[in-house]
């Protein structure tokens, strides 16, 4: 019988007496005149289990005992007893012990195993090894179960899951940090202006956004969501940016803004809800450091509140902000706002139409698009969405205004022209909104191996 | 009230005499002198819902009955009644619909929703528009079910999900099928030789497995599976073959090739045997066309044969096959294996070192190394995982060996030097796995938006 720590942690008193195999690897060692006390763990949850080792066991090799460093992997033979501390229920004792390959203690000094307080910074520089980390096991394993809920959300209201494609022929949000993708080779000069003998015989880049391929799915399927990376070339480097992100993106056709309102703040509480009770071990080691269970209670106790953009630039104004309407929002703004003044994350909605991405339904005022953003306290902006532009004459003449490849952009305005429907949808920022959870400071932290300018974290 | 179509066909009969609102698309019409019956869908569901319309009701404006055609989006208010007909046992009485926008009803020729056979590559060249499509729509919903299938399996045994990079800085199989990503300007000459001036400063590619990732992550928090997307450049445009896939890849601490074997039949049976259940009308649809239901029961009733390597070449000799030790077994092999020797899916393993990547452990007999291929009727390889190599010294100069690049490659090789356990893990074609349970020819006709070579389709 072989269990992980988790399971065995579950059936706690119940085990007493039992013969068990457990696996993991030393968090700490203390030895007294009659027994060896380590501490194991197997990342199967952040808890350990305790092993006794009796130091006259004619059953285990002393030398053994000896080599049981911090770091090494072990297998123990055992039987669960009920432990004489106050720190835990149950403790193993063991009866044989194995230990996996070799392990230098001096090479251990090299790295963040080493049990001493190292910066986030050097434990992203061992990105490989910081799983084994309490801190950032802990995070994996919230990132988990969130990924798991979304997933569960979705699927039981009814959303089909789609895989948007990650390399694609256009720019969905018209920006300029687009990664290319190519199989020409950079040292000859053979592919000079000619796209045509690349890999897919055209321009090829990396995906900013699910959404244009979504609506398509959306209106043959009704409710769908992708859930997938998606990619910028950010040259800043900032603790809010990535290269390399994960995006959720749910569409659905017959849905107007205000439904797209009410789907993404219940999304967020059904998350933060449950991620509260499934999470609790892992939220209460981060909220030793930060700030957790305050910050994720705060968010379900209100109804997030719906902000016209006209409004907002009124309040910036009047709080001395050098804005005028029509003008972006930034995140010294959204502090202000969401940190100061409301105190409360909120929606902000119908924004100017300049500011906004071609695809937004234009509202009967014609300045203003059916957009909305949700801003969080700590981590800004975490959901962006709109209800899209479903009439084929307004669609087609702000693709031309936003000077669009009309070639390759035919299909999107084919989905209006062969059918239209109201539909509506939104992007969340997947790493954001583990940030905001765990309360981090750097994005870079959440992610497992992160991407930015300059920079392949292995 | 308004539903989706499964959610009023799911209520059926109880919903008699209830106000409804229902939207969806016209799929079928036809005219009698008292009533006109219109076929609505979805997306929802692969069923449909009937609307009855009263020629004479004073309700609906005879003008907006001329104008239902097929495809065309609707909004009804009505009532449900019991039917007349032998079909459903609800349809909805209509007393006020809403026609959504604009729609020719000769744009509808040029395209797909127009009601006849299609073959699968013109779907495939509006593949923006097949999900309206009912067999496509089907494949999708099947898709959706399949991937929750495996997050709900991979949670419920205690695996993290890990979210591994989708942008790396090396190769990890070794093939030269490697797409480059980049920032540079291909139109100047600046950057040639030069990568130091590119976005990450070095090189970078798409990647083609997260394995590599996926075992640092293991050695943190024992059971781990990756579920995204990966790329190869083929440049052979085959039915079974993409530029860019979605794979599932599990990696488990403390495992071996045996346990591998297990994990990964397990996987595969739980996901047929639930798919069965959970999407029985849409395999029902498929199975009308291709073999569905006798092809998935196959798969549950026997254990999978499991088959050295060798013992796999002397059968394929004795059958008149020109094959030696030390050669790849190809796909004519295999089926033949499957289709007509074994007549089920086996498990091929322990296959000679020189075929296989640097990273699976070597075995006793230091000619074999501890690997496995799934293979599967109809669709070939499904499955190909292994051993991992735990032991330094060995790894290391399996990788002088290969000739790999030790200085990207380090933090590889750290990951046994600061530690080591036996380990293993497998990477399923998620895209094949489909092609399988729906038993479709073309691997692009179970994918959205496929990507091959001289080929993005939008």
């Amino acid at each position: 019988m072989c269990n992980t720590i988790k399971q065995i942690l579950k059936q706690n008193t119940r085990l007493i007496n039992k013969k068990l195999v457990v696996k993991g690897w030393v968090k700490h060692k203390r030895k007294n005149k009659l027994k060896t006390f380590v501490i194991i763990n197997d990342g199967s949850t952040i808890k350990n289990l305790q092993i006794i080792i009796e130091n006259e066991s004619k059953d285990i090799n002393q030398d053994i005992n000896q080599d049981i460093n911090l770091g090494i992997f072990l297998k123990i033979k055992g039987i669960i007893v009920l432990s004489k501390g106050n720190k835990q229920q149950i403790e193993l004792l063991a009866k044989n012990i194995k230990i996996y390959g070799m392990f230098k203690s001096k090479d251990l000094q090299q790295t963040i195993l080493q049990p001493k307080q190292h910066s986030y910074k050097k434990l992203r520089e061992q990105s490989y090894l910081r799983f084994r980390t309490n801190f950032f096991g802990s995070i994996m394993r919230i990132r988990h179960n969130v990924s798991y809920l979304i997933h569960k959300y979705f699927h039981t209201n009814g959303f089909y899951y789609i895989h948007t494609p990650i390399i694609t022929n256009y720019d969905t949000e018209c920006s300029s940090n687009l990664f290319k993708v190519t199989t020409l080779n950079f040292k000859t000069n053979d592919f000079k202006n000619d796209f045509k003998s690349d890999f897919f015989g055209e321009n090829a880049y990396l995906t900013v956004s699910g959404q244009m391929q979504a609506e398509a799915a959306a209106l043959g399927l009704r409710k769908i969501y992708t859930f997938g990376p998606t990619f910028r070339a950010e040259t800043s480097n900032t603790p809010r940016h990535l290269a390399e992100f994960w995006m959720v993106e749910p569409e659905i056709a017959f849905f107007n803004l205000k439904n797209n309102m009410f789907l993404a703040e219940d999304l967020i509480k059904y998350i933060i809800k449950n991620i509260i009770r499934l999470s609790k071990y892992d939220l209460e080691i981060l909220d030793k450091k930060n700030i957790i269970f305050k910050n994720l209670n705060k968010i379900l106790n209100k109804e997030f509140q719906r902000i016209p953009y006209s409004k907002v630039i009124k309040i910036l104004i009047k709080n001395g902000y050098d804005i005028k309407w029509g003008q972006d929002i930034n995140s010294e703004h959204e502090k202000f706002l969401v940190e100061i003044y409301f105190k409360d994350p909120i929606i902000i909605f119908n924004y100017p139409i300049d500011i906004k991405p071609f695809y937004m339904r234009k509202n009967k005022d014609k300045k203003t698009v059916a957009a909305m953003d949700i801003i969080f306290p700590n981590v800004g902006e975490i959901i962006g969405g709109s209800q899209r532009e479903e009439r084929y004459n307004i669609l087609l003449s702000q693709m031309k205004y936003f000077k669009l490849n009309m070639t390759i952009l035919e299909w999107y305005l084919n989905t209006r022209r062969f059918s239209t429907v109201p539909h509506s949808g939104f992007g969340l920022g997947f790493d954001r909104l583990i940030q905001f959870i765990t309360n981090m400071k750097n994005i870079k932290d959440v992610i497992p191996f992160p991407r930015s300018i300059k920079k392949i974290y292995t």
